[in-house]
Protein backbone atom coordinates (compact mmCIF):
# COMPACT_ATOMS: atom_id res chain seq x y z
CA UNK A 1 0.00 0.00 0.00
CA UNK A 2 1.31 3.83 -0.82
CA UNK A 3 0.51 6.10 1.11
CA UNK A 4 1.32 9.76 0.09
CA UNK A 5 2.36 11.15 3.38
CA UNK A 6 2.32 15.19 2.06
CA UNK A 7 -1.14 14.67 0.35
CA UNK A 8 -2.58 13.47 3.42
CA UNK A 9 -1.06 16.06 5.67
CA UNK A 10 -2.26 18.51 2.95
CA UNK A 11 -6.06 17.15 3.56
CA UNK A 12 -5.58 17.54 7.28
CA UNK A 13 -4.87 20.91 7.05
CA UNK A 14 -7.08 21.72 4.51
CA UNK A 15 -10.26 20.04 6.13
CA UNK A 16 -9.78 22.56 9.44
CA UNK A 17 -9.05 25.73 7.31
CA UNK A 18 -11.30 24.91 5.12
CA UNK A 19 -13.74 25.50 8.29
CA UNK A 20 -11.95 28.45 9.35
CA UNK A 21 -12.39 29.91 5.39
CA UNK A 22 -15.54 29.55 6.02
CA UNK A 23 -16.02 31.08 9.39
CA UNK A 24 -14.04 34.13 8.33
CA UNK A 25 -16.11 34.61 5.00
CA UNK A 26 -19.47 34.45 7.62
CA UNK A 27 -18.11 37.53 8.95
CA UNK A 28 -16.57 39.16 5.59
CA UNK A 29 -13.35 38.90 7.36
CA UNK A 30 -10.03 38.35 4.96
CA UNK A 31 -7.39 36.46 5.97
CA UNK A 32 -3.19 36.78 5.13
CA UNK A 33 -1.28 34.35 5.91
CA UNK A 34 2.65 35.24 6.19
CA UNK A 35 5.83 33.07 5.91
CA UNK A 36 9.33 33.09 5.67
CA UNK A 37 12.44 31.82 7.56
CA UNK A 38 13.18 32.89 11.08
CA UNK A 39 14.61 36.80 10.83
CA UNK A 40 13.41 37.27 7.09
CA UNK A 41 11.68 40.04 8.25
CA UNK A 42 8.13 39.40 8.27
CA UNK A 43 7.26 41.63 12.09
CA UNK A 44 9.39 44.75 10.51
CA UNK A 45 7.47 44.51 7.77
CA UNK A 46 4.17 44.38 9.54
CA UNK A 47 5.56 47.51 11.21
CA UNK A 48 5.67 49.21 8.31
CA UNK A 49 2.55 48.08 6.44
CA UNK A 50 -0.13 47.49 9.13
CA UNK A 51 0.38 51.26 9.21
CA UNK A 52 -0.94 52.37 5.90
CA UNK A 53 -3.40 49.50 6.08
CA UNK A 54 -4.81 50.64 9.33
CA UNK A 55 -6.34 54.21 7.59
CA UNK A 56 -8.23 52.17 4.84
CA UNK A 57 -9.45 48.65 6.45
CA UNK A 58 -9.98 47.62 10.34
CA UNK A 59 -6.88 44.84 10.54
CA UNK A 60 -5.92 42.27 13.80
CA UNK A 61 -2.87 40.30 13.64
CA UNK A 62 -2.45 37.03 14.84
CA UNK A 63 1.50 35.85 15.99
CA UNK A 64 2.64 32.52 16.06
CA UNK A 65 5.84 31.45 17.65
CA UNK A 66 7.54 28.71 18.94
CA UNK A 67 8.59 30.85 22.15
CA UNK A 68 7.91 34.22 23.88
CA UNK A 69 5.22 36.92 22.81
CA UNK A 70 7.78 39.44 21.13
CA UNK A 71 6.52 39.97 17.82
CA UNK A 72 3.17 40.50 19.33
CA UNK A 73 4.63 42.87 21.63
CA UNK A 74 6.12 45.03 18.63
CA UNK A 75 2.84 44.52 16.59
CA UNK A 76 0.62 45.81 19.79
CA UNK A 77 2.22 49.28 19.97
CA UNK A 78 1.01 49.99 16.60
CA UNK A 79 -2.55 49.80 18.27
CA UNK A 80 -3.96 46.99 16.48
CA UNK A 81 -5.72 43.95 18.36
CA UNK A 82 -3.15 41.38 18.14
CA UNK A 83 -2.78 37.54 19.61
CA UNK A 84 0.36 35.60 20.40
CA UNK A 85 0.15 31.60 19.72
CA UNK A 86 2.85 30.67 21.62
CA UNK A 87 3.74 26.40 20.18
CA UNK A 88 5.73 25.45 21.96
CA UNK A 89 7.65 22.55 20.19
CA UNK A 90 5.54 22.51 16.89
CA UNK A 91 7.39 24.51 13.82
CA UNK A 92 4.18 25.12 12.11
CA UNK A 93 0.72 26.46 12.92
CA UNK A 94 -2.34 24.92 11.86
CA UNK A 95 -6.08 25.70 10.95
CA UNK A 96 -7.28 24.47 15.11
CA UNK A 97 -4.53 27.27 16.33
CA UNK A 98 -5.34 30.03 14.11
CA UNK A 99 -9.44 29.26 15.14
CA UNK A 100 -8.21 29.75 18.91
CA UNK A 101 -6.64 32.67 17.93
CA UNK A 102 -9.39 34.09 15.85
CA UNK A 103 -11.54 33.30 18.89
CA UNK A 104 -9.23 34.96 21.07
CA UNK A 105 -8.57 38.15 18.58
CA UNK A 106 -12.45 38.82 18.64
CA UNK A 107 -13.17 39.35 14.98
CA UNK A 108 -16.40 41.56 15.06
CA UNK A 109 -15.23 44.70 14.37
CA UNK A 110 -12.21 43.21 11.98
CA UNK A 111 -12.09 43.70 8.15
CA UNK A 112 -9.04 41.46 7.49
CA UNK A 113 -6.56 39.20 9.91
CA UNK A 114 -2.86 39.01 9.08
CA UNK A 115 -1.65 35.61 10.44
CA UNK A 116 2.29 35.70 11.02
CA UNK A 117 3.44 31.98 10.90
CA UNK A 118 6.71 30.65 12.69
CA UNK A 119 9.51 31.68 10.93
CA UNK A 120 10.45 28.26 8.63
CA UNK A 121 10.63 27.50 5.18
CA UNK A 122 9.63 24.00 5.21
CA UNK A 123 6.35 22.68 7.30
CA UNK A 124 3.99 26.17 6.85
CA UNK A 125 3.76 25.74 3.70
CA UNK A 126 1.63 22.30 3.92
CA UNK A 127 -1.16 23.55 6.24
CA UNK A 128 -4.04 25.93 5.21
CA UNK A 129 -5.07 28.26 8.05
CA UNK A 130 -8.43 28.93 5.99
CA UNK A 131 -6.76 32.38 4.15
CA UNK A 132 -7.46 34.19 1.64
CA UNK A 133 -4.26 34.94 0.19
CA UNK A 134 -0.61 33.41 1.21
CA UNK A 135 2.62 35.65 0.76
CA UNK A 136 6.43 34.36 1.31
CA UNK A 137 8.94 36.68 2.45
CA UNK A 138 12.32 36.36 1.40
CA UNK A 139 15.33 38.55 2.67
CA UNK A 140 18.08 39.53 0.38
CA UNK A 141 20.59 38.36 2.76
CA UNK A 142 18.76 35.03 2.64
CA UNK A 143 20.21 34.28 -0.84
CA UNK A 144 17.91 33.49 -3.99
CA UNK A 145 18.71 30.09 -3.93
CA UNK A 146 15.93 29.80 -1.54
CA UNK A 147 13.66 29.65 -4.27
CA UNK A 148 14.42 26.52 -5.41
CA UNK A 149 15.39 24.76 -2.15
CA UNK A 150 12.16 25.33 -0.57
CA UNK A 151 10.13 24.93 -3.70
CA UNK A 152 6.40 23.77 -1.84
CA UNK A 153 6.81 27.13 0.23
CA UNK A 154 7.49 29.16 -3.11
CA UNK A 155 5.27 27.55 -5.45
CA UNK A 156 2.30 27.64 -3.44
CA UNK A 157 2.25 31.70 -2.45
CA UNK A 158 0.40 33.94 -4.21
CA UNK A 159 3.23 36.84 -4.45
CA UNK A 160 6.50 37.23 -3.04
CA UNK A 161 7.85 39.63 -0.84
CA UNK A 162 11.83 40.75 -0.90
CA UNK A 163 12.84 42.26 2.26
CA UNK A 164 16.05 44.01 3.25
CA UNK A 165 16.67 45.22 -0.28
CA UNK A 166 18.91 48.21 1.57
CA UNK A 167 20.81 45.23 1.69
CA UNK A 168 21.47 44.13 -2.02
CA UNK A 169 24.68 45.86 -2.28
CA UNK A 170 26.31 43.76 0.31
CA UNK A 171 24.80 40.45 -0.65
CA UNK A 172 25.70 38.10 -3.47
CA UNK A 173 21.72 38.03 -4.18
CA UNK A 174 20.58 38.06 -7.78
CA UNK A 175 17.47 39.90 -8.37
CA UNK A 176 17.31 38.43 -12.14
CA UNK A 177 17.52 34.94 -10.62
CA UNK A 178 14.71 35.34 -8.33
CA UNK A 179 12.16 37.23 -10.52
CA UNK A 180 13.02 34.40 -12.78
CA UNK A 181 13.18 31.57 -10.53
CA UNK A 182 9.90 32.37 -8.73
CA UNK A 183 8.10 33.28 -12.48
CA UNK A 184 8.77 29.65 -13.24
CA UNK A 185 6.14 28.39 -10.68
CA UNK A 186 3.40 31.68 -11.63
CA UNK A 187 4.48 34.32 -13.86
CA UNK A 188 1.50 36.75 -12.98
CA UNK A 189 2.40 36.51 -9.07
CA UNK A 190 3.73 40.09 -7.62
CA UNK A 191 6.78 40.35 -6.25
CA UNK A 192 7.50 43.40 -4.11
CA UNK A 193 10.89 44.65 -3.21
CA UNK A 194 10.89 46.33 0.07
CA UNK A 195 13.20 48.04 2.87
CA UNK A 196 12.38 49.33 6.27
CA UNK A 197 15.22 51.91 6.58
CA UNK A 198 13.77 53.83 3.68
CA UNK A 199 9.66 52.21 3.42
CA UNK A 200 10.28 51.30 -0.07
CA UNK A 201 7.60 48.81 -1.73
CA UNK A 202 5.41 48.93 1.16
CA UNK A 203 2.56 51.65 -0.13
CA UNK A 204 2.93 49.46 -3.35
CA UNK A 205 2.13 46.59 -1.01
CA UNK A 206 -0.33 47.93 0.93
CA UNK A 207 -2.07 49.46 -2.12
CA UNK A 208 -2.32 45.39 -3.59
CA UNK A 209 -3.34 44.02 -0.06
CA UNK A 210 -6.30 46.73 -0.28
CA UNK A 211 -6.91 45.66 -3.39
CA UNK A 212 -7.10 41.84 -2.38
CA UNK A 213 -9.60 42.64 0.40
CA UNK A 214 -11.82 44.95 -2.11
CA UNK A 215 -11.88 42.25 -4.69
CA UNK A 216 -13.20 39.64 -1.70
CA UNK A 217 -15.78 41.79 0.10
CA UNK A 218 -16.88 42.84 -3.91
CA UNK A 219 -16.21 39.64 -6.06
CA UNK A 220 -15.87 40.94 -9.81
CA UNK A 221 -18.97 40.24 -11.55
CA UNK A 222 -18.72 39.09 -15.14
CA UNK A 223 -18.99 42.00 -17.01
CA UNK A 224 -16.22 43.55 -14.65
CA UNK A 225 -14.50 40.36 -16.35
CA UNK A 226 -14.47 41.12 -19.70
CA UNK A 227 -13.90 44.79 -19.41
CA UNK B 1 -3.20 8.73 29.36
CA UNK B 2 -0.54 11.32 28.74
CA UNK B 3 2.19 11.13 25.73
CA UNK B 4 4.77 14.02 25.94
CA UNK B 5 5.11 13.81 22.34
CA UNK B 6 8.29 16.02 22.40
CA UNK B 7 10.20 13.25 24.25
CA UNK B 8 9.00 10.32 22.63
CA UNK B 9 10.80 12.13 19.30
CA UNK B 10 13.70 12.94 21.23
CA UNK B 11 13.82 9.37 21.92
CA UNK B 12 13.20 8.29 18.76
CA UNK B 13 15.82 10.29 17.14
CA UNK B 14 18.13 9.02 20.04
CA UNK B 15 18.06 5.28 19.23
CA UNK B 16 18.92 6.05 15.57
CA UNK B 17 21.24 8.39 16.57
CA UNK B 18 22.83 6.51 19.27
CA UNK B 19 23.74 3.62 16.91
CA UNK B 20 25.38 5.78 14.44
CA UNK B 21 27.63 7.24 16.99
CA UNK B 22 28.68 4.03 18.08
CA UNK B 23 29.58 3.21 14.46
CA UNK B 24 31.44 6.41 14.04
CA UNK B 25 33.47 5.82 17.19
CA UNK B 26 34.68 2.44 15.76
CA UNK B 27 35.80 3.71 12.91
CA UNK B 28 37.29 6.74 14.92
CA UNK B 29 35.15 9.30 12.94
CA UNK B 30 34.03 12.65 14.80
CA UNK B 31 30.82 14.20 13.83
CA UNK B 32 29.37 17.52 13.73
CA UNK B 33 25.68 18.64 13.44
CA UNK B 34 25.82 22.40 11.57
CA UNK B 35 22.47 23.62 12.23
CA UNK B 36 20.64 27.18 11.63
CA UNK B 37 18.22 29.12 9.22
CA UNK B 38 17.57 29.05 5.91
CA UNK B 39 20.62 31.97 4.80
CA UNK B 40 21.96 31.81 7.62
CA UNK B 41 25.73 31.00 5.67
CA UNK B 42 25.82 27.76 6.82
CA UNK B 43 27.17 26.18 3.16
CA UNK B 44 29.13 29.66 2.47
CA UNK B 45 31.05 28.66 5.95
CA UNK B 46 31.66 25.49 5.35
CA UNK B 47 33.55 26.61 2.19
CA UNK B 48 35.63 28.84 4.38
CA UNK B 49 35.99 26.71 7.14
CA UNK B 50 36.52 23.28 5.35
CA UNK B 51 39.77 24.03 3.37
CA UNK B 52 41.50 25.62 6.66
CA UNK B 53 40.25 22.07 8.20
CA UNK B 54 41.87 19.92 4.82
CA UNK B 55 45.50 20.78 5.86
CA UNK B 56 45.01 18.62 9.38
CA UNK B 57 42.27 16.45 9.20
CA UNK B 58 40.04 14.23 6.55
CA UNK B 59 37.11 15.62 6.45
CA UNK B 60 33.74 14.83 4.49
CA UNK B 61 30.55 16.12 4.45
CA UNK B 62 26.83 15.24 4.29
CA UNK B 63 24.35 17.78 2.80
CA UNK B 64 20.55 17.69 3.61
CA UNK B 65 18.33 19.83 1.88
CA UNK B 66 14.67 20.00 1.21
CA UNK B 67 15.26 20.06 -2.61
CA UNK B 68 18.70 20.57 -5.42
CA UNK B 69 22.15 19.22 -4.72
CA UNK B 70 22.84 23.18 -4.85
CA UNK B 71 25.20 22.89 -1.42
CA UNK B 72 26.86 19.66 -2.32
CA UNK B 73 28.14 21.00 -5.39
CA UNK B 74 29.28 24.38 -3.79
CA UNK B 75 31.01 21.30 -1.42
CA UNK B 76 32.41 19.13 -4.09
CA UNK B 77 34.67 22.28 -5.60
CA UNK B 78 36.61 22.12 -2.65
CA UNK B 79 37.82 18.72 -3.23
CA UNK B 80 36.39 17.00 -0.55
CA UNK B 81 34.21 13.74 -0.25
CA UNK B 82 30.43 14.69 -0.34
CA UNK B 83 26.90 13.16 -0.25
CA UNK B 84 23.64 15.10 -0.80
CA UNK B 85 20.61 13.83 0.86
CA UNK B 86 17.43 15.54 -0.80
CA UNK B 87 14.71 14.53 1.61
CA UNK B 88 11.67 16.11 -0.05
CA UNK B 89 9.10 17.67 2.39
CA UNK B 90 11.31 16.71 5.45
CA UNK B 91 12.40 19.70 7.28
CA UNK B 92 14.59 17.84 9.31
CA UNK B 93 17.30 14.99 9.08
CA UNK B 94 16.97 12.19 11.24
CA UNK B 95 19.51 9.69 12.43
CA UNK B 96 18.25 6.76 9.92
CA UNK B 97 18.99 9.59 7.04
CA UNK B 98 22.36 10.49 7.77
CA UNK B 99 23.46 6.43 8.01
CA UNK B 100 22.56 6.49 4.26
CA UNK B 101 24.85 9.63 4.07
CA UNK B 102 27.67 7.56 5.87
CA UNK B 103 27.35 4.53 4.01
CA UNK B 104 26.97 6.65 0.83
CA UNK B 105 30.35 8.96 1.94
CA UNK B 106 32.23 5.66 2.28
CA UNK B 107 34.04 6.64 5.79
CA UNK B 108 37.08 4.38 4.83
CA UNK B 109 39.72 7.54 5.02
CA UNK B 110 38.07 9.89 7.33
CA UNK B 111 38.89 11.49 10.44
CA UNK B 112 35.47 13.94 10.89
CA UNK B 113 32.39 14.39 8.76
CA UNK B 114 30.41 17.54 8.83
CA UNK B 115 26.16 17.38 8.57
CA UNK B 116 24.53 20.12 7.14
CA UNK B 117 21.29 20.26 8.36
CA UNK B 118 18.26 21.56 6.29
CA UNK B 119 17.64 25.31 7.01
CA UNK B 120 15.41 25.26 10.06
CA UNK B 121 15.23 26.60 13.33
CA UNK B 122 12.86 24.19 14.80
CA UNK B 123 12.89 20.83 14.16
CA UNK B 124 16.38 19.80 13.21
CA UNK B 125 17.19 20.23 17.09
CA UNK B 126 14.87 17.63 18.08
CA UNK B 127 16.71 14.98 16.24
CA UNK B 128 20.24 13.09 17.72
CA UNK B 129 22.07 12.39 14.74
CA UNK B 130 24.90 10.77 16.13
CA UNK B 131 26.86 13.63 16.14
CA UNK B 132 29.16 14.53 18.76
CA UNK B 133 29.09 18.30 18.91
CA UNK B 134 26.46 20.28 17.95
CA UNK B 135 26.76 24.10 16.08
CA UNK B 136 24.34 26.42 15.32
CA UNK B 137 24.78 29.00 12.92
CA UNK B 138 22.78 32.44 13.25
CA UNK B 139 23.07 35.09 10.98
CA UNK B 140 23.39 39.02 12.09
CA UNK B 141 21.11 40.00 9.95
CA UNK B 142 18.22 37.70 11.18
CA UNK B 143 18.39 39.71 14.62
CA UNK B 144 19.16 38.25 17.96
CA UNK B 145 16.08 37.65 19.23
CA UNK B 146 16.33 34.56 17.36
CA UNK B 147 18.09 32.85 20.66
CA UNK B 148 15.26 33.41 23.09
CA UNK B 149 12.52 32.69 20.38
CA UNK B 150 14.07 29.37 19.38
CA UNK B 151 15.35 28.06 22.25
CA UNK B 152 15.60 24.51 21.96
CA UNK B 153 18.21 24.90 19.07
CA UNK B 154 20.09 27.43 20.82
CA UNK B 155 19.93 25.29 24.42
CA UNK B 156 20.88 22.13 22.55
CA UNK B 157 24.01 23.21 20.81
CA UNK B 158 28.02 23.21 21.75
CA UNK B 159 29.03 26.39 20.56
CA UNK B 160 27.45 29.31 18.28
CA UNK B 161 28.88 30.96 15.20
CA UNK B 162 27.27 34.46 14.10
CA UNK B 163 27.66 35.05 10.70
CA UNK B 164 27.35 37.60 8.56
CA UNK B 165 29.36 39.71 10.86
CA UNK B 166 30.62 42.16 7.99
CA UNK B 167 26.31 43.28 7.57
CA UNK B 168 26.45 44.22 11.63
CA UNK B 169 26.38 48.09 11.24
CA UNK B 170 23.74 47.75 8.55
CA UNK B 171 21.18 45.66 11.05
CA UNK B 172 20.06 46.42 14.08
CA UNK B 173 21.49 43.34 15.73
CA UNK B 174 22.99 43.48 19.10
CA UNK B 175 26.15 41.65 19.93
CA UNK B 176 25.59 41.86 23.89
CA UNK B 177 22.43 40.82 23.76
CA UNK B 178 23.41 37.90 21.78
CA UNK B 179 26.05 36.62 24.19
CA UNK B 180 23.79 37.33 26.97
CA UNK B 181 21.55 35.35 25.77
CA UNK B 182 23.35 32.48 24.72
CA UNK B 183 25.08 32.59 28.01
CA UNK B 184 21.83 31.76 29.78
CA UNK B 185 21.63 28.07 28.58
CA UNK B 186 25.44 27.19 28.93
CA UNK B 187 27.53 30.25 30.22
CA UNK B 188 30.83 28.21 28.74
CA UNK B 189 29.85 27.83 25.06
CA UNK B 190 32.29 28.94 22.85
CA UNK B 191 30.37 31.68 20.58
CA UNK B 192 32.58 32.59 17.07
CA UNK B 193 32.18 35.77 14.94
CA UNK B 194 32.89 35.26 11.39
CA UNK B 195 32.62 36.75 8.00
CA UNK B 196 32.81 35.83 4.63
CA UNK B 197 34.30 38.73 2.71
CA UNK B 198 37.38 38.80 5.20
CA UNK B 199 37.52 35.50 6.90
CA UNK B 200 37.49 36.78 10.21
CA UNK B 201 37.13 34.18 13.01
CA UNK B 202 37.03 31.35 10.58
CA UNK B 203 40.98 30.27 11.83
CA UNK B 204 39.36 30.46 14.94
CA UNK B 205 36.66 28.27 14.79
CA UNK B 206 38.86 25.83 12.73
CA UNK B 207 41.13 25.59 15.03
CA UNK B 208 38.78 24.81 18.27
CA UNK B 209 37.13 22.19 15.63
CA UNK B 210 40.64 20.67 15.34
CA UNK B 211 40.68 20.55 19.43
CA UNK B 212 37.26 19.05 19.71
CA UNK B 213 38.47 16.28 16.83
CA UNK B 214 42.01 15.96 19.00
CA UNK B 215 39.86 15.52 21.87
CA UNK B 216 37.68 12.40 20.48
CA UNK B 217 40.70 11.12 19.58
CA UNK B 218 42.75 11.40 22.64
CA UNK B 219 39.84 11.90 25.83
CA UNK B 220 41.85 14.03 28.26
CA UNK B 221 42.93 11.27 30.57
CA UNK B 222 42.14 12.13 34.43
CA UNK B 223 45.31 13.39 35.31
CA UNK B 224 45.03 15.83 32.32
CA UNK B 225 41.69 17.18 33.85
CA UNK B 226 43.22 18.49 37.03
CA UNK B 227 45.76 20.34 35.17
Amino acid sequence: MFVDVNQNIWDLGNAEGAGNREWLAHRKIWALNLMGSPGAGKTALLECVVPLLAGTVRVGVIEGDVATSRDAERIARLGVPVVQLEIGGVCHLDGRMVRQGLDALGTVDLDAVIIENVGNLVCPADFDLGENIRLAVLSTVEGEDKIVKYPTMFRRVDALVITKFDLLEHTPFSIDEALREFATWGPTRPVFATAVPTGAGMASLAQWIVEQIRQFRQPPTGADRHV
